[in-house]
C-alpha cells in the first residue's frame, strides 16, 4: 500500500467506508491509480475517476452522504478545496453573455429523448414538491400549482417565465390556470422543443438570453416566475437578474424565485460539476440574495423544501438506471458508458448534497413593496 | 412666509399634505418655529416639534404614511439622512454590552402600570398575527401559537426565551404547551414582573445580557425563541448573537427569531426613535441575516407579516389615546402631556411604515442543518 492509498483509505474510514467492503456506502476499486489521482486532483479526480469505472459503489448516494456528514471536504486541506480557482472567479465574471451559451450547450441542448427518459412527463427539470405527492409526476404538479397558487395567479395575469425550459411552467399554468405565459430559454433546441408543444395556444416562447428582456420590447408582467435557473446567473449578476426582473414586473406584481441555495458565500461552485454539468454553477446563499434584491423588492415569502431535492434527484436517477439501455443509439453522445456514469455520479452526488443538509431549495416570493399585503401559502 | 415655511409647505404639498388644511392627514402648525426647526433637524426636529405641541395632525398614521409613500425622506437632501451619524455608528459599536443596559433603562423599565394600559392582557410587545383575529389579545394569543407550532413545541422541550420581556411567551407556553421555559431580559423591572407572575410555576427567569448565556452554565435548548429583541442587537453584534443560539441549541434543535425587517441595509435606525424611543435600535435586513448565520444555520422557513405590524400599533395607540388620561400621577414621566404626545408620534410613525410597506415583520425558522427536514407552517 503507497502513502496516496493509505491517505484515502484513512480518510474514507472516517466517513465509515471501506475499500472493498460489503455494506452499500462502501467502495470497490478496479484501478490502482485511484488513489493517486484524488489526492492530486481532489473532487474533481474522484468524479472522473468514476466516470472511467476505476471504482465503483453499491449505492453511491449513501457513499456521498457518508462523505458529507464527516464534513471530509472541509477537513482535507489538499487541491479538494479549490482556494485559488475560487478567487480567480471573483476577479473573473465567469456568467457574462458570451460564456451563458455554455450551461445550455453542455446541458440543455443534449438530445430531448434522454430528458424524456428521466424526467416527469410535463419535463420539468427543477424541485418537485413532495408533501402530498407519491410519484415524480405528481411532485412536479404540485410543485408548479404550489407556484402557481403563491403567486394567485388569474387568467388575464401577464406572465413571464425566465428560464422556461421545455416549457414545463408554461404549458401548466395555460392549461390549468388559463394564461398565456412568454417562456425565455437561452437554449435553442429547448425553445424548438417548447415551441412545438405549445404549437396551436397563446403561449409565446424566446430564444435569448435573460439580460435581452426589457419592458420596452416585451411590456410589463404581473407575475414573473424563474425556476431552476438562478443556479447558473453568478454572484456577478444576481443585481443584474433582479433588475431585469424589476424592470419587466409590474407594481402591483409578484415575482416567484426557485432556485437551489447554499448554506454559505462561495463565489463558485464544484470543479467537477462545473467541468461535466453545469458550467460555472453558482448557488446562491442568503446573503446573495439579500444583497440582489436590495431597494428593489420585498421578500415575501422565503419557504425552504431542500429536502424534496433528494427525492426529485433519486427519481431521476432511478429513471436513469431504467430506462438509459434502451436509449437509440445516436440519443447520448459516445462513449456511452462513461456518460452514464457521468449522469450517475451527478444525480447521486446532488442527492447526497440535500439530504444531509448542504444545499437547499428555496421558492421564494417577492413584491414591488407597493401591495398591501402577501399571505403567504403552502 | 420665510424661505422655511415655503420649502417645508412645497415639499408637504408634494405628499398631498396642506398646512391648515381639512383632510385627516392635513397638518396644523401652531407655532411658526415649526419650519427652520424642520429643516434644520429633519426627522429628529419633526419628531420633537410634535411632542412640544408645535403642530398637530387629526390622523397622525396617515400624515406620516404620505411622506413615505412620496418618498419624501429620499428626496430631501437635507439633515433628513444622517448620513455623518450612520458612518459613525460603522466605526463605533453603538450595542456594545455597556450600552445594551440603555434601551431598557429609557424603555422597559418605565413602570408596568403604562404597558398594561396599552397591550394585551399577555402583555406581548411585538407584533401580533392577525390571519384569523380581531382583537388585540386573539391577535397575540395567535402569533405565540404560530410560533410554537413552527417549533413544533412539546411539553419536554428545553426552552430559551432571549429578550423574555414581561413574560408574555414563557408564560403561554407553559400553559398551552406544558413547557418550563428559561426566560432571559437585560431590563430588572421586567425580570422582576414576568418572575411575580411565574411564581409557584416552574418557569426561570434571569436578568441577564444575552452574551452571558451559554451551555456551559445554562445547559442546551430543543428550542430558542426570540421576539423583537434582535431589532436591538445591532449590525455588529448580529453574529454574536447568533453564536450564542448556536452554542445552547442542541443539535436537533430548533431556533425562531421574530424581528423587524428592512427592505436595505442600514447601519442605524431613525435619529427621532433612538433618542426618545429605542436608543440605539438598528432594524436588520435580508443580508445583515444571511451574514448572521452563514455557516451555522440553515433558513427553514421565513415568514413575513409586516402588515400585521400596523394593525397590532394602532392597537397599541388606541389604547393609549383612551387609557392615558386615566394612569395614575406617577405612572409616567413629567411633563405628561409631552410624554403622551411622545407615544403618540411613536405608534403612529411605526404603524405607518409597515403600512408603506418600508419595514417588514419577519419569523424565521432556522436550524442547525442536522434535522432530515423541516415542513413550515402556518
Amino acid at each position: 500500500m503507497n502513502r496516496y492509498e493509505s491517505l484515502v483509505r484513512g480518510l474514507l474510514e472516517q466517513a465509515g467506508i471501506t475499500v472493498g467492503g460489503s455494506e452499500p456506502q462502501d467502495l470497490q476499486v478496479h484501478d490502482q491509480r485511484f488513489y493517486e489521482r484524488v489526492v492530486a486532483e481532489g473532487s474533481l479526480g474522484l468524479g472522473e475517476s468514476y466516470m472511467d469505472g476505476w471504482w465503483s459503489c453499491a449505492q453511491l448516494d449513501e457513499f456521498f452522504c457518508r462523505l458529507l456528514q464527516t464534513r471530509l471536504d472541509s477537513k482535507v486541506k489538499l487541491p479538494w478545496r479549490e482556494t485559488l480557482a475560487a478567487a480567480v472567479a471573483r476577479v473573473l465574471n465567469r456568467q457574462s453573455s458570451r460564456r451563458a451559451g455554455q450551461v445550455a450547450h453542455v446541458h440543455y441542448d443534449l438530445g430531448a429523448e434522454f430528458f424524456e427518459a428521466i424526467m416527469d412527463p410535463r419535463m420539468v427539470y427543477s424541485c418537485g414538491y413532495w408533501k402530498n405527492a407519491t410519484t415524480l409526476a405528481q411532485a412536479q404538479e404540485d410543485k408548479l400549482d404550489l407556484a402557481c397558487r403563491k403567486i394567485g395567479l388569474a387568467p388575464s395575469d401577464r406572465v413571464l417565465d425566465i428560464g422556461c425550459g421545455w416549457g414545463g411552467f408554461v404549458t401548466f399554468a395555460h392549461e390549468r390556470y388559463g394564461c398565456a405565459p412568454l417562456g425565455v430559454t437561452i437554449s435553442r433546441p429547448q425553445a424548438e422543443y417548447a415551441r412545438r408543444r405549445c404549437a396551436g395556444t397563446p403561449i409565446q416562447i424566446l430564444a435569448a438570453d435573460y439580460r435581452e428582456i426589457n419592458r420596452r420590447e416585451h411590456g410589463s408582467f404581473d407575475k414573473v416566475v424563474s425556476f431552476g435557473m438562478f443556479e447558473h446567473v453568478g454572484p456577478k449578476n444576481h443585481r443584474a437578474f433582479m433588475k431585469v426582473v424589476d424592470d419587466v414586473l409590474t407594481e402591483g406584481g409578484l415575482f416567484l424565485l426557485h432556485t437551489v441555495g447554499e448554506n454559505v458565500t462561495r463565489p463558485k461552485g464544484d470543479p467537477w460539476l462545473d467541468k461535466h454539468i453545469f458550467p460555472n454553477v453558482a448557488i446562491p446563499s442568503v446573503q446573495h440574495i439579500g444583497r440582489a434584491v436590495e431597494g428593489l423588492f420585498v421578500v415575501e415569502d422565503w419557504h425552504n423544501f431542500g429536502p424534496d431535492y433528494y427525492t426529485t434527484l433519486m427519481s431521476w436517477y432511478e429513471n436513469l438506471q431504467k430506462h438509459y439501455p434502451s436509449l437509440s443509439p445516436g440519443a447520448v453522445p459516445e462513449p456511452r458508458e462513461r456518460f452514464y456514469r457521468m449522469w450517475e455520479y451527478f444525480y447521486a452526488s446532488c442527492a447526497s448534497a440535500f439530504k444531509t443538509r448542504r444545499l437547499q431549495l428555496w421558492q421564494i416570493v417577492m413584491s414591488k413593496g407597493t401591495i398591501p399585503a402577501y399571505t403567504s401559502v403552502r
